[in-house]
């Protein structure tokens, strides 16, 4: 399979949290084509069995393949923490995860070599994380911490209310407790909730936003790969989804930073 | 098809909430056998479209129809919410919901005619209380507010904790400013939150807890139909779910109030 920088980008996600992935691409790589594929069907990954993510994952992934991209970017920490191997196997084209970069840039920036890292229960007892940030430094210590009510409460759009900040004191607080310097934040609905979590943390604790990071990081390999289009046309993105949920156009919009555009839904 | 005493009784639910039903049931008829279905796979149905949840509950009640159960009950009440009218369809036997359920208690108990219904997103939008509500009782007044969190809230294990209770505190308010004098709990996660939900609304006012209610009605349905199973051995239930997901084992034993039997995995 011969790889043309014209080809899209296929981005995956369980639901709509990778938008934020998107919405860092197309701030970063503006020529650059998507398709967006969410899972909002089967949506949270989060508390299903690694062996169905996995499943569910490999369909995914199958579907894009056969629309050609040129990269695969999986934005869904829980699949990534689950089944990036089972992707990486049948893929042809490169495969890029949050997980990979944001352990990257964890690694990176400690001082004191104690790093929490937030996200689903399945990402945070998979220990991917951890794996990743000890193949840069094995000296790291990770303190895992399991958020399951952040993702209700971006949905709900509480982003900045009493409710969130209690609720973001108490699973934070066992993180504070072991002194961390660097916070990653596992799970792409996240990074709606950094303001408050920064405050929550404290100024001194740096967060490791994996949209942003991993926005960087597909320009550098794009780029080192000889990818980038060099188009100078408006891009036109797709967005396929396997349900229309309510309150997918606020939310979505909310996640995008932008108006979203036509959606496709695929029935399975 | 003709019914037998002797058959089990087929309940069903998005995920797990279910078994709050079940639980009143195993107490009020001990002798009914129960076959029980959880989409554990696919839940939450709460923000889903209503053409999916539809589809899903028709393959639901199918596969409950072909292991022969006298009774059907829908213990969901997103299901019930969109969903009934097309399950009756398809069921030669009784079907019951946790709607028509509820707001036959509903519509009997309020005093002032002043109602309010507590819900996912999809239940509170179908206004299928208010339609139902109507039926008894066309001058009752229904307040809907939907209440994402309380869901989510549950399966934390935050039952009696300040972020729910803050929680509570707020969707609740529009609720009490009309004055309601009888609360539906529209969600089969709810009368875990009871309690809690009782001290935020005050005394005075009437909790429509669904699962109760429907056990009540069950026992009276197949005792009017003497279709009471007379054996007078331990029933043997069976489980099904499409997926355990994490924590399965601990959130099902705090909503059945007992600990969960084999559980029979299908693959959708």
């Amino acid at each position: 399979m011969s790889l043309r920088p014209e080809l899209p980008i296929g981005v995956f996600d369980s639901g709509i949290g990778g938008l934020t992935v998107v919405r860092a691409l197309l701030e970063r790589l503006p020529n650059e084509r998507i398709l967006y594929f969410g899972d909002t069907a089967r949506v949270p990954y989060g508390v299903k069995s690694p062996e169905t993510v996995a499943q569910y994952a490999a369909q995914i992934t199958d579907f894009l393949l056969e629309r050609q991209v040129k990269l695969l970017i999986v934005a869904c920490n829980t699949m990534a923490a689950v089944a990036a191997e089972a992707i990486r196997a049948r893929s042809p084209v490169p495969v890029l995860d949050v997980i990979e970069v944001g352990a990257r840039v964890a690694a990176a920036a400690t001082r004191n070599r104690e790093v929490g890292v937030i996200g689903t229960l399945t990402t945070v007892r998979s220990s991917a994380y951890e794996h990743a940030i000890h193949g840069h430094d094995a000296a790291i210590r990770i303190h895992g911490q399991a958020c399951p009510l952040f993702v209700p409460l971006v949905e709900e759009g509480w982003l900045d209310h009493p409710v969130t900040r209690l609720t973001a004191e108490e699973y934070l607080a066992p993180l504070l407790a072991r002194r961390i310097d660097t916070l990653v934040l596992g799970c792409t609905h996240y990074p709606l909730l950094a303001p408050l979590l920064q405050q929550v943390a404290g100024d001194s604790i740096r967060l490791v936003d994996s949209a942003a990071t991993t926005a960087e990081r597909v320009a550098a390999l794009l780029e080192r790969d000889r990818l980038l289009n060099p188009g100078d046309n408006l891009p036109q993105h797709r967005f396929f989804v396997t349900d229309v949920p309510q309150r997918f156009q606020a939310v979505g919009e909310r996640f995008l930073g932008r108006l979203l555009p036509e959606i496709e839904v695929v029935k399975w």
